[in-house]
């Protein structure tokens, strides 16, 4: 089983700031995240992640907001650990290949092979204002361009050969012109020549996450992707996207174990149920519900006024098709309130905790339990942890559930490799002498 | 007087790597760069330096080729330092506002405030093609990009006022809106909505540092850098320069004094005279001149062949009006070739030193003499140290060279602050609250 802990300032629950044990400006501070990145390494975990957009959503008012770029907060909290994993998130829409690539190759030189990437799509009308743009590109269009940006940085990545350099100080000859070729990439969205100007990283590439649950997302995933992050509210939901994923990983002839599934869980810890209960009830207290209203009509695209408190959501809301932003998430939200009947106010007492993953309140032996029957019914290889409180619920996570989860032989008690890729099973990718090598044989 | 350190591999002289001495991977070695950025802090150097292109110079024949991404080099190196400043190179003509923007706050969050920038255009043709350009924009249109390019980063930078977090748990605000505005920029190149989506930095903005010599160049340090780096090759160009940048800051109305300018020099140290010029001897004869006349022809814009070793060069190049890359680095070397009248392998071996930058060969007491004329005629408010060979040309310099300028009163024996600005001695921008505070008092 695989863990991955999804790190956010003082936690996932939109409240957690206002406790009075959390640092409310732990958002910029990264003695906090290198403590964080410390915790899970002590519990073993695969990996440590970082969600992106180059964009401020839009109200500072209402929890904290503006975050430290990933790869540099990640570079920064390498130098505090030494087998973690670092899985960074970044958008395929606001980028460039070029520089994208090299610095995530950069970050697994430094990090010595334990970067990871999340590629997005940046879902929303915003962040397209902040580069040149008017609106953002549409939902397909912006998929499109995703998978050439991967093309055009597996290219960039395997424009050296792993041993390119000679470093022959007697004859001056430091590399081998013939291993270090240009790419003369030339598609629909980019012309980019190459090389890459950085030699071979330790892992080849980074790990290569995807988290979009659309149509178009399960495709780019499973063609790309060696794990994906995912948001289920049920086992039965959960259990259809495995198996779908699997299968499209399966029909393109890949083998569907290098494909890891992770849904993500809040998990509410007490020591005892109502202790768990209690913790639950007093973050959902702290949420205003003005605030978490105006983000909800966002999502839905209609105005906030058009969504009483305490009537269920409105009949006539938009079809998944007519969203061109998050298509996955909207489906997720809209049948979450119509499976169970939610008025506004409970369907924001429910994303609250997690913005549209499952939460789970209970003791670490029900955590545990929770985790361990997803598990054992295919519908995860692992999961994404996204504790409602840090530090406390990571270091709770770390210290109680954990342990239960390796006494019943589900998860690793040592790292066995040092890289990312290491953790989770998956092959350094072997670069273009070998699929040279294989075309000639 | 302000040292920074240029650092970059094996050292600035080509031939560095060949060296028993010389570790030939040190370019991706995150170690060997941490090892350096300690010695330079142990120097109390202001800061440290590293160049950037995105492009692979082609022949990785020559020398150590590829280099770690500047910001995530320099966020690794600032675990393991204090105080030192930390300057990347990072280009404006192939980055995007909003994403540098963030990420150099970012890295100044992170290290607490010893950000800086060392802000370039990038000349040359191949970077363009690998960014979906057939050839580099004009020089000119390059810097008018430069200009707009820091006006929205500085927008950006004052996009939060510094006390727009609130953090007010009882009430359940956490921002203040008014405090975190839209820069809503519309310019030629850019379009960039805005807010930044991370609070103002420990520093307000990076150190703004300017590297290109040429009448766009200087007029975009005049108005815009705190710092610039130049090649110069002897006293009287230096002096001009420094005079005329000083000046055409004045002109703008700033005061010159916070405009510092640094030459680059090439310290090849010997504990005697014969020693160091051995220690040259030994570097320039470890030289290939294919190689070095390869790069040559390339600055020159001609062939190879058209460059005989045993001639000078040749009467009909181009004038600087017709260079669209590097002109200033173009004409000093021109110039160089022909004042001294030097055959081009004559030129190869001045230039293998630092490409331009001016080298003095000597005794610790000759070099800190070389170092402090400079500075009392009005040549320079400081210098960028360009070891021939890392690490053993900076420990050098640090053991040897600076404490004679400490024991003679020219440079500080500790840091007085903890910031980059600090270092330099220049202000926090004020921000938005104060210019806003200045239009309506
Ligand atoms: C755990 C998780 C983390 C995610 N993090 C990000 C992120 O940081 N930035 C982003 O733009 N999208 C992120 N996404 C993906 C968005 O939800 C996705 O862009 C959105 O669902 C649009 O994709 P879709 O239309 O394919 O569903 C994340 C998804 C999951 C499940
Ligand atoms: C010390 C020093 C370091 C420089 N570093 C870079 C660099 O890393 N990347 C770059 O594109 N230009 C760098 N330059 C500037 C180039 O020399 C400059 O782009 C070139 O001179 C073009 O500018 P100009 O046409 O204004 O002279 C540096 C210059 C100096 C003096």
């Amino acid at each position: 089983m695989h863990l991955n802990a999804f790190l956010m300032s003082t936690g996932h629950h939109e409240a957690s700031w206002r406790l009075p044990e959390s640092n409310p400006v732990a958002n910029t501070d990264v003695e906090h995240y290198r403590e964080l990145a410390r915790t899970a390494e002590r519990g073993k975990f695969d990996s440590i992640f970082f969600a992106d957009s180059p964009v401020l959503f839009s109200d500072v008012g209402r929890r904290p907001a503006g975050s430290l770029e990933p790869t540099v907060l990640l570079t920064a909290i390498a130098a505090a650990t030494e087998r973690i994993g670092l899985i960074a998130t970044a958008s395929t829409t606001y980028n460039d290949p070029y520089n994208l690539a090299r610095r995530f190759a950069s970050v697994d030189h430094v990090s010595a092979g334990r970067a990871g990437w999340n590629v997005v799509t940046t879902a929303g009308p915003d962040a397209a204002k902040n580069f040149n743009l008017a609106d953002q590109p549409a939902h397909a269009e912006r998929y499109d361009r995703a998978a050439e940006f991967l093309e055009v940085a597996f290219k960039l990545w395997d424009s050296w050969q792993d041993d390119a350099t000679l470093a022959d100080k007697e004859s001056g000859v430091w590399g081998d012109n013939d291993k270090v070729q240009p790419i003369e990439h030339v598609g629909r969205h980019f012309q980019v020549r190459g090389p890459l100007n950085l030699p071979r990283s330790p892992q080849g590439y980074p790990l290569i996450v995807q988290a979009g649950s659309s149509e178009d997302g399960k495709g780019l995933a499973a063609r790309y992707a060696e794990a994906v992050f995912t948001a289920q509210q049920t086992l039965e939901d959960a259990q259809a996207f495995y198996a779908d994923l699997k299968s499209r990983a399966a029909a393109l002839g890949r083998d569907p174990d290098g494909l890891k599934i992770l849904p993500g869980i809040v998990p509410v810890i007490g020591s005892t149920e109502s202790e768990a209960q209690a913790l639950e009830r007093e973050l959902d207290e702290l949420i205003k519900p003005e605030y978490a209203r105006q983000q909800l009509a966002r999502t839905l695209r209609v105005q906030p006024e058009d969504l009483p408190f305490d009537q269920p959501l409105p009949a006539d809301l938009p079809d998944e098709d007519e969203i061109e932003g998050a298509k996955s998430r909207y489906t997720l939200i809209v049948t979450l309130a119509r499976r169970e009947n939610l008025t506004v106010r409970q369907l924001i007492g429910r994303l609250g905790g997690g913005r549209g993953h499952r939460t789970f309140t209970g003791t670490p032996d029900q955590v545990a339990d929770a985790i361990q029957s997803w598990f054992e019914a295919d519908a995860a290889d692992g999961f994404n942890i996204m504790p409602p409180v840090l530090p406390s619920g990571l270091v709770t996570f770390t210290d109680q559930v954990v342990p239960i989860l390796q006494a019943r032989g589900l998860f690793r008690t040592e790292y066995t490799g040092t890289t990312l890729r290491d953790h989770y099973g998956l092959p350094r990718p072997a670069g273009r002498t070998a699929s040279l090598q294989e075309a000639t044989a």
